[in-house]
């Protein structure tokens, strides 16, 4: 008998795919080969959602898929009930895939009598017996430590950065890309999005005390080169909208934007849909009826079905960053 | 100087009211004679809350009033996220008031796989720095176990009987009053609620083999009496449908009906509307736009006031339910 | 090599019986196959208690059966430094077996500053590294929620059942049968206890007020029926009398007893030996040196076996309820 | 105001007594003119103990006093039960005034699979609520590390030590005494016992070989010398037994005995009574209904109710083991 | 009585300096008016560290100063050891002051298998009985968020920034200040330093497939400006000296540096000593033998003073940021 | 497949030893015939420590060994980060073994305001994730108690004696041997440490009003005896020193030094150079560069080998005190 099939007898490996994004969650489960199991969840008249894991667990290596999207509150606290079920309901470890966490932007407080709700997110999700997190461009990875539990964070951004170059926009040789910071915290995911090209950088530079306008100074040449604005998520595209206009206004002869998680808030659909950006490149993290034209969305669903795989299997996910992902 | 005023000038009483029941807060507030301190809540395009409390609470006693009721998630977890603002922001002692606690009928096990959702609820409470909880007639006093912090559980039913013999409807000599409980596990609340009538109760007898039909038998006489149906809540408003004709089939001649808490979820006002139910008297934990007719609500303002005073200043509850309620 | 002869090489299933019901021990450890692991455990001349684990622990899934019976205090310390041993003797998982668990009516405050003493009871085992709960018929069933742990709750009701069944007392169809709740809190246990007959049911209406007299009014009708008594447990007998006398008084012709829990504290033999009833059929969970005449005790022996098996294998609990006990 | 009357006002010190050693508990509320609060212990014939505490304790510091002396387990969980009902009545502190602390003895784990019954027992009080705890002579004083709330270790020797200067038996320049240590873990107490008379030490060499002797060898001189032996406690009195029959041996000409807890258990005062010792001079941590000839009890109550004055005022425990206690 | 008259008689506040940096402890003590309470710290031979706390601290609110500076490990744990002495000590709150907090900058996992030290820095404080923590200008803001306790985050920033004002060095109106940052991460840290200058930013691009070269690309123009590097650190000054030579390289006419924390690790003083800039202007945070030439110091004490003031007193840190600081 | 061979498939076992004592670390994994894994752990130039684990530990049980000795601190800190590493990395179950554990001889509060330092590094080892404690002669075996993960308690000082019994330095049979304790609380240990040769022991009177002088009277009897002393370390070698002093005063023949961990701290070595005994038998728990001369060092390197084996394997460390050690 080799590691797996002990595994399998000892600890079988079981999928729960809540609501938050469930054509993602199949698409994991069909690389897996592994049936998601029926998970009643109803959500009441009343507002109460309940819960009902269709199948035993006790003993089983459970790994629940929830996309923490909007809306949010009701995919959490879902997702917190689960994990409540699966405590009293004996799973040997409950893994948690968070293909998008929100409030991770909630991360400090700025100002007096703030919460750090992405903290407070991360001590109630561990009084439920979680036992792992595995998460998806976090937007700061100071998130990790607000966990006692290993956390596996991954990394889609060089999914991204590979359609760049497999569609010939960028290329690793030519010199007339430049990777654009939508502010200032953005400087470093910048720097090592730009790695992929080895391009510079530029960043826009948004001022508090300018706020009335939407075109901003840039940092760094962006004249006559094609700018790849790249973000860890898009909210409503105001962000993406005025690093757009910055942009161009400082000479760029094409815009394309990167991100991991498209939120898509508010009017954020005909924000973007009247930007003259030539694509916006995404990850099907978040599930939306409809996206704005010219949207390119390429799947996490191969690296977060092997992140699974890796978890349960216990190999080190150091070797899937570096090779196991075509 | 007194008790009072030291605890003023040393841990200040300040109050916040959460979004669950505006009305509610504000009466309360209007009793104590304390402003609800500016809190800014916002419920974000991405589905995101955030928080920030309007002055300084170091050192202060605070008291959050918030009824956690339909939009549940969104109500619970802007209270969690306000804890945490409190709590980081060295608030002296937070107190949470909850006149209506949601997924407290999710207090146990009843099959394989279940969460218990009410301890969960006061598992994710308890991690944000809760020193103190008062909460009005839960469904099961079990809750108040869940809780290692000291809970105060307040009983809005003697106010409810009040209104019964304050009107004539029931007086406590007379002998045409039955009180009816809706199902076996309410019993106990009928007899309780009886006994400020010195009446009689009748139980309806709801089988789970005959839930095809919407009359039931009836244990316990109430040919020819007044009823009383009384249960802790009404959300849709079938159990007090069926329970209504139940007795009416056996012969009673009016119904009335008395519950805590009237969540009124999905079409409870048409359902209540078409029953001949004489009066229907709740309290004011749960707020809506309309109600249903001949519903009357009696205010649980003066309790909860009281109860966040006697707290406040260390005064036995005890003394609370005995006298200090006119 | 399958699943349990993996289990058994990993983690050997061994089993403990302490001091509260020797006698339900062994017959426990022989259906399983299994000896009981020598255990000294010396109450000493001071008061104390020792104990020494006869044999290895290390790696092995512990089950440790503990009737927590009269003398109650000595018992549930027993457990505890049996429990701290185990731990600090590197068991892989520590199980505990309740037959009877004490202090399960202190499952809430009735009055100010009372304890909530099973809420103590779980805290306390809690801490000393207890893994999974098996309990048997509790008197409230929010007491799962007491347990962060895990807490499989088995039910000997269905045994007692079928005793009637098996020995004529009562059949499906006969209609002569009415199932008595003593009090009103027991409504719900005396409706799920009357399914199995297909039985009406009727409640003693024990009033606070009228505490004087040991003959209730009834609600229900019992007239020239044969009424089984169903109860938790039976304590002093107390309450099995006056709802004999009360049933009696409303003209029932032959009344039996059904309960899970015979605690025959103080003078119960007395009481009940002078009870014009035919059959007070419990089961063996508590030990005694005597018992009342026309006492029936069924062996929950079969079931808590089964109950270990499952939890050790891995089964789901929900099989076990419905089928595996013949 | 002073910080006293500041503190009365705020938090009120309010005391209760529990069953372990009711004539102790008197006597220091005396001292601290204090009466004990009503608390009503009631150990049922089920072998459950219920309690409710008597009057508000919102808000205060309670010390409550409890010697856990045989019955050890009964009166552990009655104090655990009371911590409960404190806990959830809003205490404002919970201090713990253990005049005897059973299980002081377990103390380490001497062999395989043993428990650390102390450690238990700190583990299961702080959960709790304790806040505080006041120990007397404590088996080892390792055992304050088995706590992470404050403890405050008083000791009743100097209190033993000045009996005998008071009463001409030993003086501080005399060079008849020795004190003598029963065994060899006791050789640092007798060092300390020693430094009150400036008296060279012996100790009782008793060997795990020779065990079926009574009379063991001495390391040190006692030919001809008044000893006094001198332990933290007496249990069966076979200890002092065979110490007494070796120094005797040995030639010593007169036999004292000094301990702090005099258990008492087994056939204790037969044992003690048939000795040929002058004196036994003990302290009243203890309650018994007889005592052995000989025996000379000095009360502790001026030690704690000093004790419990000086935690509650803030003042430096310090100040009182050099000064208070005339 | 006011307020602060009450706290002193009720919870006087005691401060303690430890080994780390005993002259701005002394200062900060002096701005406070109260002593520092003798605390006896010994490093002994044996590499252990002992502590006496000097005075009583029962009931005080004790403000502990620690610049956890080289030795680090030293300093830390004996911050811990005398946290572990204040909670035995039964101090009230114990308030831990640290003007450097070392192992800040492990805030992540960078790579598989690293630890997150910050956070485990975080964790071990906060099992000593830690109640709030004062920190100043912390490597990431996240940090807040690994304590659950309330941290008060101080910025220093302000005062580098006055500094260069006050000295005619910048002004709010004049155009040749660049604020640059020394690598990408700093982008956020230099914008908001800029803002006091009303000035822009410029970024050095250490790029990690460049690292065999000391002189960088600049990203935004310093051409001909007077550069400020901004940093909230300075270690070993290897990163001030690459970004010296890649802002001169780029045209730079004069290079000046601000941080708050000046470590001078390894030849830190050579490095800098060797580098043309005018200043550079830390504050007092470390505690160095030898400074680097052209070193100014800007003490922090009146910022910490004031910071244990608001503390001690519940007032707002908002105000203090805003106004207290002359 | 056997249960050695299935934990080398789900758990396969990994060593790892850090900067403490790296010889000692060889010699045990030689024994166990596995490698060390790689580990860098690099001390900073800023004082800092980083570390990063070699090679992947998910799903592994971890072993980590490292004598905390000087520099306790540093040495303290660096297992600390390791566990934190370890535990984000996903080991399955984290081992310590540390041959010496600095800070165990507080573990007391001798004195008012004392820290109970054995007790916060327990309590801080507990909190980064660690499973299981194998220590070697603890100062006090309470300190088990201070632990709430399993520990096991090794023992080395059988083979210190059965080297004395190797070399003929002391037999059986003989009667010239006397064992001897520095100490007042080390006559315990000496009697143990006699039982090997059947001796008695004699215990240097050491009196605090009497420490001007380096000769203190002895009890029990060494005139012409080869003197023994036993203790559990050596650190500046002062008690040694005296002791010897003192047994010669009293006639003794020959003196020989036990112990089981020489720290040899400040000028250990010139002290016992001085002293004219004959051999000093200790262990190699902790690393120095020079030993006083008439030093033998008694590898424990088999004794932690198999404790190590045992715990992997589950076995009962019972056995391995009794005979698994040629």
């Amino acid at each position: 008998m080799n590691k797996e099939e002990l595994l399998q007898l000892m600890h079988p490996m079981k999928l729960i795919g809540l609501s938050g994004n469930p054509a993602l969650n199949e698409k994991i489960a069909t690389i897996l080969k592994k049936p998601l199991i029926e998970t009643a969840v109803q959500h009441f008249s009343d507002g109460e959602i309940q819960v009902n894991i269709g199948e035993s667990v006790r003993g089983c290596d459970v790994f629940v898929i929830q996309s923490i999207q909007d809306p949010v509150n009701e995919n959490f606290m879902e997702l917190e009930i689960v994990l409540d079920a699966l405590h009293r309901a004996s799973a040997h470890r409950i893994n948690v895939v968070v293909p998008y966490l929100a409030y991770s932007r909630s991360d400090t407080k700025t100002r007096s009598r703030e919460p750090i709700t992405a903290k407070l997110v991360a001590n109630l999700l561990q009084i439920t017996g979680l036992d792992h997190l595995i998460a998806l461009d976090l937007h700061a990875s100071q998130i990790q430590g607000f966990y006692n539990v290993p956390v596996d964070h991954l990394h889609a951004m060089p999914l991204l950065a590979q359609y760049f170059l497999d569609n010939g926009i960028a290329t690793k040789e030519e010199d007339d890309i430049v990777v654009v910071s939508p502010d200032h915290s953005g400087a470093k995911l910048a720097r090592n999005f730009g790695q992929f090209f080895d391009a510079p950088i530029a960043i826009v530079d948004q001022r508090r005390e300018r706020y009335d306008t939407d075109v901003h100074d840039m940092i760094g040449d962006v004249k006559d080169k094609k700018c790849i604005i790249v973000d860890d998520l898009i909210d409503t595209g105001s962000r993406i909208s005025s690093s757009t206009k910055s942009v161009l206004a400082a000479g760029a002869k094409k815009v394309y934007v990167a991100a991991t998680h498209a939120l898509l808030s508010q009017n954020a659909l005909e924000t973007l849909n009247e930007l003259p950006i030539e694509q916006i490149v995404v990850t099907d993290t978040i599930k939306h009826s409809h996206y704005p034209d010219r949207m390119v969305r390429i799947s996490v669903d191969l690296l977060l079905a092997r992140g699974i795989n890796y978890v349960y299997n216990d190999r080190s996910m150091h070797l899937l960053s570096e090779s196991d992902l075509k």
